[in-house]
């Protein structure tokens, strides 16, 4: 079988390191697709990311056709079937959100003209560095110019999603496989709006089964948007695992379809859906066909107490496309 | 389906941190068990064993059953179906390798202890923690005083076979996959014998295809010996996701079964074969035979060179288990 070309920025870091043996179990494409890797890191880091390269060797895996490490990003998206933008600028000392957005716009204006240039022409691009949406909306716009459309290129919200539905789940007391139709709307940031108003536990209806809308609207959504937060508090390190975990599902999906009958959350080009302002990249339901494409689940219908959080958390990433327009 | 227990220990360390999403992705027992995870920590590592678990809930993996997180061994190897011991007391500055088999030795008879009153009767034990081999031997023995038999515990060689076999890929410009029966004889120390003479490339015997018997005995050995000194060099931080991935073959050849016509490298109590001592725990090429049970493969000619180095490995061996022998 011919093999895939599966690009990820920022391999050496704990995200990358946690996806890479996730790639090579066909995790992605499926367990008969061979994969050609091509780990992108900046040039310090490419010490760490040889050592990650021998681990990947020493690790036999059947898929590994190929490793390319390497800090050229054309070299490192050419002929790409899917790309993981882990790496990013992290938030330093007395950052505020709008300057980590200026910290990371020359990275994704590189990246996203790298990508329309070197990429597949159907790639599909994952961002997960943060500010994940605006990060992905400035290589929307710098594809754009080299002719690659939006709809390649999305942000992860599957995180927050999975995180919900675990929530769910936990207080249904069952696993999180029996919970469905979560709904993610808009920023991966506090002003996301976990949406159980859809969600099934067992086919049931998830407010019927938690019968607690206080907690629904209160504890819950305070627990998903903070739960980043309280993982590093008890790790002491940031969340790696289920990030990883969750990029995986996100273009697995993508790849491969969601499940009949369900949907799951991810950040994409808003084309004025549910009243999202177009412009920005958002998160929505959406259905994966299983052919690369996707859409937006239509019909839903939202209650005033979500269409206000949808308001608010849409208000956020018009901010950030203002703070960031001269890039774009 | 009825779910299988694994218990793991050092659970909150890097090497658990890396197994357990493996593990929930049905990559031990199949895609289609559930699993009740136990992760065994120490008492100062059960915060962020917490933050671990949020994580593994987070990941909404369809196989996760139930999750309990314990210091309380008899709970955590409670009716275990397979058991990683992947903790252990690190060497310290100045230990030499006497001093870090005394310092185990406690955790170890303590753990095999617990394992022979608690865990399943066919329960499939790795010790991953070095000193590997003679952690294990420990174990075996605290295990034999409660009625539970040597043939449940095993220690790891996988990683070092994994190893041996992408160093010959690398070399023949081929993928791991076609190397097979690569054969790591005795300790998992710098003593181990990475034995080439039976191993095949594509079908073809590794010697004839490599072409390079000084490089066999001399480069391949010294980099297969020395490859996680030469990781933590790069990366800065010891294997960690080679580690969990050896870890993980090894207990799934060993439920599921070697593929027909080639086997793998475990260290198993010795029975005498090839000349090895009896009463240590040696690495051996080994089948598995699919129904939980293993044997060591019989009938393979070794040239002097091996032997000798066999001879080597199996003396450290019988020197460290008299360093420990008031422990047995």
């Amino acid at each position: 079988m011919k093999p895939v070309v599966i690009s990820v920025t920022g391999a050496a870091g704990n995200i990358g390191y946690a996806l890479l043996p996730r790639i090579l179990n066909g995790d992605v494409f499926g367990a008969d697709t061979p994969v050609i890797l091509k780990l992108v890191e900046i040039e310090p880091a490419m010490k760490a990311l040889e050592g990650v390269k021998m681990e990947l060797f020493d690790c036999a895996q059947g898929l590994l056709h190929d490793v390319v490490c390497t800090s050229d990003l054309e070299e490192g998206f050419g002929d790409a079937d899917a790309i993981f933008l882990v790496g990013a600028r992290p938030r330093g000392p007395g950052m505020v959100r709008a300057d980590l957005l200026r910290a990371n716009g020359p990275i994704f204006t590189g990246q996203g003209a790298a990508i329309a240039k070197a990429a597949s022409k159907d790639v599909k691009v994952v961002v997960v560095g943060n500010p994940a949406n605006t990060n992905c909306l400035i290589a929307q716009e710098a594809a754009g110019k080299h002719g690659m459309g939006p709809e390649n290129f999305t942000a992860m919200t599957r995180l927050d999603h999975n995180r919900a539905s675990a929530q769910l789940a936990i207080k249904a007391g069952v696993t999180p496989r029996q919970v469905s139709n979560m709904v993610i709307w808009g920023n991966h940031s506090p002003t996301m709006v976990p949406d159980t108003e859809h969600a099934t536990i067992g086919c049931v209806p998830a407010a019927t089964v938690i019968g607690d809308e206080a907690w629904l609207r209160g504890d819950f959504c305070k627990t998903v948007s903070t739960r980043g937060k309280a993982i590093i508090e008890a790790r002491g390190q940031s969340s790696a695992k289920s990030a990883a975990h969750a990029a995986i599902e996100h273009v697995s999906d993508w790849v491969r379809g969601t499940p009949t009958g369900s949907w799951t959350s991810m950040a994409i080009r808003s084309d004025g859906s549910y009243g999202a302002p177009e412009g920005i990249v958002t998160s929505f339901p959406v259905v994966c066909s299983g052919d690369g494409s996707y859409s937006v689940v239509t019909g839903l219908e939202c209650s005033d107490w979500v269409k206000e959080k949808q308001a608010a958390t849409w208000a956020e990433l018009q901010s950030e496309r203002e703070a960031v327009q001269d890039l774009l």
